[in-house]
C-alpha cells in the first residue's frame, strides 16, 4: 500500500459557522479599509493559522447584520492541521462573535452552492407594546398584535415552486426567479412571532421581503388569500416592505445526503 | 373644592426599566468621566426633559453586565409632564439598550428598597458543546452537559428563611444575612437551563453564587444533598464560583398590594 501524496498534500475542509452579525458588515469581502466582513476574518483566521492564502467559498453571502446559526465555508488546504481540528484552531484567531460551530474534510468537488441543498432561515419578530432591550439586536420589534394564525394561513400559499419575482429586490441579478419552498411555518414563543422557512435556494432579500409581507397580514393590513394575487403579479410593489436584517437568522443547510448542518 | 397646590408641586414617579447591562457599568451611579451607568443616564435624561436636578432612587443596584427587565427608579417632580407620560418622554432621551416600559405617579412616601417586596431574578446558562454568538451576552456558556432535575433536586434546599452568608460575597456590608427564598426552580428550554428565584431581598451576588454552585451540582461536582451542609455552614469557600453578570436578569418586583412589575 502506497500513500497518495496528492490527496495529503491538498484537502478541501468544510467549516461550519456560526455568528451574531450586529458588528459586521455581512458575510462578503469588501476590499475597503474598516469595512470588516465574515469572509474576511475568516480568509484572515486561516492564513494566521496555516501560513496560506485562501479565500473561502461562502454558502451564503448574508447581509449586514443578519446572523447565522450555521453557514458553511470551504476552502483548499495543503496544512496538515487535520480537517476536523480546524476549528478549534481558528476559533482561538477569530473574535467570539465568530465561531467554527464544526469542521470536517468534505470531497474535492464539494461546492457550497452548486448542489441540490434545502436552506433554513428564521426570521423574528418581538411582538410587544414596548421594546426588550436584549432583544433588540435579534428581533424586528412590531408593537402591533399579530395574529399568528392568519399569518400561517398566509404562509400556505408560497409552499411549492413559484415565480417569487415579487418578492426579490429589484437589483437581484439572478436569471430566474423560480424558487421552491419546501416548508414555511409561523409560531408564537411568548412574545416572539417566529418565522421558519425551508426553500431550495432564496432570492436576494426574499425571506426579508416575506417576512414583511406576513408581517402585514399578522396586523390586518392584508388577508392570507392576497398572497395568490401577489405571487402572480411578479411585482416588488405588491408584497410587503422588506423586513430588517437583525431579525433575520440563517439557521441551517440540509445536504442530499441527509446531513443537516448547523 | 380647591386645588391643594403641594400635592401639584410635587410628585413621586416610578419608572420601570428594562435594560441590556452589557454595555454599562451597572445601575449606581459613579462620578468618573467614562464610566456611564444606568442611574447616570436617567439622572440626565430626567434633567434634560424636566430642568430639574434629580437623582433617582433605584431598587436594585445591579451589577455591571447584568440585564433586567423590570428594575424600578424612583424620583420627585415639580414639572408638568403627566407621570404616566415620563415613559414616552423620557424613551426619546436614553440610548436603545435602555427602555422605559411605563411609568405612573406613587405615593409620596413610596421608596423602593424599604417596603416589603418579593423580587425575582433569572440566571441562563447555555448548556450546548459549541458556543452561541448571539447568546453570548444574555447566557453563560457550559458544554458539559448539566442535569437540571439534580439541579431542581438541590433548589428544594434553599426554600424558606436561611442565613445566606456562605452564597454572599465577603465584601458584603449588609447587617443581616439572613432572607426568605419564596421559590426557586430550574428548567431546561432547548439548550438553555434557566435558573429562577423569587426572594425578599438578595445579598451581594447572592443569586450568582447560588447559580455557580446549582451550576455544580448540575454537571456532578456536587451533589444536591450537599446544600445543606453549605448553607449550615455560613462560609462563602463552601458553595460554588460567582457564576459571570452576564447571564443574570432583573426580572421584576411584586409589591404588597399584589402588582408585579416589570
Amino acid at each position: 500500500m502506497t500513500l497518495d501524496v496528492e490527496d495529503m498534500e491538498k484537502r478541501r475542509v468544510m467549516l461550519i459557522v456560526s455568528y451574531d452579525g450586529t458588528n459586521y458588515n455581512g458575510w462578503a469581502y469588501q476590499p475597503a479599509d474598516n469595512v470588516i466582513t465574515i469572509e474576511g476574518l475568516l480568509n484572515d483566521a486561516i492564513h494566521a493559522a496555516t501560513g496560506e492564502d485562501i479565500k473561502v467559498i461562502g454558502a451564503s453571502r448574508t447581509d449586514a447584520g443578519v446572523h447565522a446559526y450555521g453557514n458553511i465555508a470551504v476552502f483548499d488546504t495543503c496544512s496538515s492541521i487535520p480537517p476536523d481540528r480546524f476549528s478549534f484552531v481558528i476559533n482561538h484567531l477569530l473574535p467570539e462573535d465568530v465561531r467554527i460551530v464544526s469542521s470536517r474534510q468534505v470531497p474535492g468537488d464539494f461546492h457550497p452552492r452548486h448542489c441540490d441543498t434545502r436552506k433554513t432561515y428564521e426570521y423574528r419578530f418581538l411582538n410587544s407594546k414596548e421594546e426588550v432591550p436584549t432583544k433588540r439586536l435579534y428581533t424586528y420589534h412590531m408593537n402591533i398584535p399579530m395574529d399568528e394564525k392568519r399569518m400561517l394561513e398566509a404562509s400556505a400559499y408560497f409552499l411549492g415552486e413559484h415565480d417569487f419575482t415579487s418578492f426579490c429586490n429589484v437589483n437581484s441579478q439572478a436569471e430566474s426567479h423560480v424558487r421552491i419552498i419546501y416548508d414555511l411555518h409561523v409560531t408564537r414563543i411568548g412574545d416572539e412571532v417566529i418565522i421558519s422557512i425551508t426553500g431550495n435556494g432564496f432570492l436576494y432579500n426574499m425571506v426579508r421581503i416575506i417576512a414583511g409581507t406576513l408581517m402585514q397580514v399578522g396586523i390586518g393590513k392584508k388577508e392570507p388569500k392576497d398572497m395568490a394575487d401577489i405571487i402572480q403579479a411578479k411585482d416588488r410593489g405588491k408584497a410587503g416592505p422588506t423586513a430588517p436584517a437583525n431579525g433575520l437568522f440563517l439557521i441551517g443547510y440540509k445536504y442530499p445526503d441527509g446531513t443537516f448542518e448547523m
